[in-house]
């Protein structure tokens, strides 16, 4: 972690460290829209209200002008000054990044349409929501220490988010059980309990960005390439690097 | 499309123009495993057999070696050439279509591995599988099409590509309205349609990933991020560019 950060030092007070400021700080603010974005989503399944949808709408568009703004800035700066080492990576990190803060926008945007829809189709069934605010909570949660660890080149931070989705996923697969079997014991309740699946099916994809922030953290810090590997395997390999 | 190519041109017998060719030339090569994997997968819930599960499983592993070696080579190939302009937003674009191609191979995965469930308990229900058969061949069709847009430059394939995935939504959500009311009909069959849905879902998000590789043909080409535009949009955005 101290490489990187004295990395950064080198260009102190330069037009070029200027430049990589601004383009985290930029990227933070994109995560912080996307994490709203999955927040009012889950609201919206908790009480539905048409001004929240509009809200998610929004913020949808931003996170969308964003994505292309911060690609642009990329370019931009690879282009003009050229860098190297860990500032090449720290650049290509954000550009990753920016595509999961994107989809996961996405699936918020597709959890407030399904609360739409079950407002419209007049259900008001509680049936999933324990799961729905329990999963929505860990993972917007999950999103936001993912853009801590990023903030702070926090490893350690970044190996506990992939360590907690794995808890998310085994709660969202044992939720998908026991909604089936309730849809087998009460058919009327099958539609409701579809959308329901929908839900959580997005949230857990929120989940899945988290950790595919964290792991670029790791990569940024660490220079080795942990996507693919299990949390034992990650942890094993960054105890021998 | 002509400017590119000329740009490209400039560095023939080069070694920069070795390196930007062998960067395409992988692109291409994890491209055709990553449709081998879907085209195994679909074949996979046509007819299970767990010779092909293993094959998909161990396309996957190439594939995830491609994305983190292109990834590699990207870098590389940067920190060596400063490529600029029309170079620098090509090898941009390799990197963010990897993301697309490994993302498309997981859905794959994921295909292959319900198949596996439901041999495993037993289900041998047809129900669903016209719908998995149509879906599964168009997005075959669309992600090998893609890929032959990025190797031709050819950005009216490209076109064709988001027109062709807004036809796939469609019939997509059609086939989940019609599964859905079978289960209601039919509540014992609730745990085989569940998981012909998840099938049908996965194959939508290749089908979706087919046209986020479209579009960056289109930006490659074009210079225009069409990311978040309609199909309507980016036609007459292209017409006024």
């Amino acid at each position: 972690m101290s490489d990187l950060k004295s990395d950064f030092a080198r260009h102190i007070s330069s037009e070029f460290n200027e430049e990589l400021e601004e383009l985290c700080a930029d990227l933070m603010k994109m995560g912080g829209l996307a994490e709203r974005q999955v927040r009012l989503a889950v609201q919206c399944q908790e009480s539905f209200d048409s001004a929240l949808v509009e809200q998610i709408r929004s913020a949808e568009n931003s996170v969308n002008a964003w994505e292309i703004r911060i690609d642009e800035l990329v370019e931009s700066v690879i282009a003009r000054r050229q860098p190297t080492a860990s500032d090449l990576r720290l650049v290509l990190v954000v550009s990753k990044i920016v595509r999961d803060l994107e989809r996961a926008g996405d699936e918020a945007n597709k959890v407030a349409l399904m609360a739409q829809q079950a407002h419209e189709a007049g259900r008001n069934s509680t049936v999933g929501m324990v799961e729905v605010r329990a999963i929505g909570e860990q993972v917007i949660r999950l999103l936001g220490d993912s853009l801590t660890s990023f903030a702070r080149l926090d490893v350690d931070m970044a190996l506990d988010i992939a360590r907690r989705d794995k808890e998310v996923d085994r709660i969202y697969q044992s939720a998908l059980r026991s909604l089936a079997t309730f849809m087998i014991e009460d058919p009327r309740e099958i539609g409701h309990v579809l959308n329901v699946m929908w839900v959580l099916r997005a949230l857990e994809r929120v989940g899945d960005h988290a950790t595919n922030i964290a792991e670029h953290v790791i990569y940024l810090v660490k220079g080795t390439d942990v996507r693919h590997l299990s949390v034992t395997n990650v942890e094993e390999t960054l105890k021998n690097s």
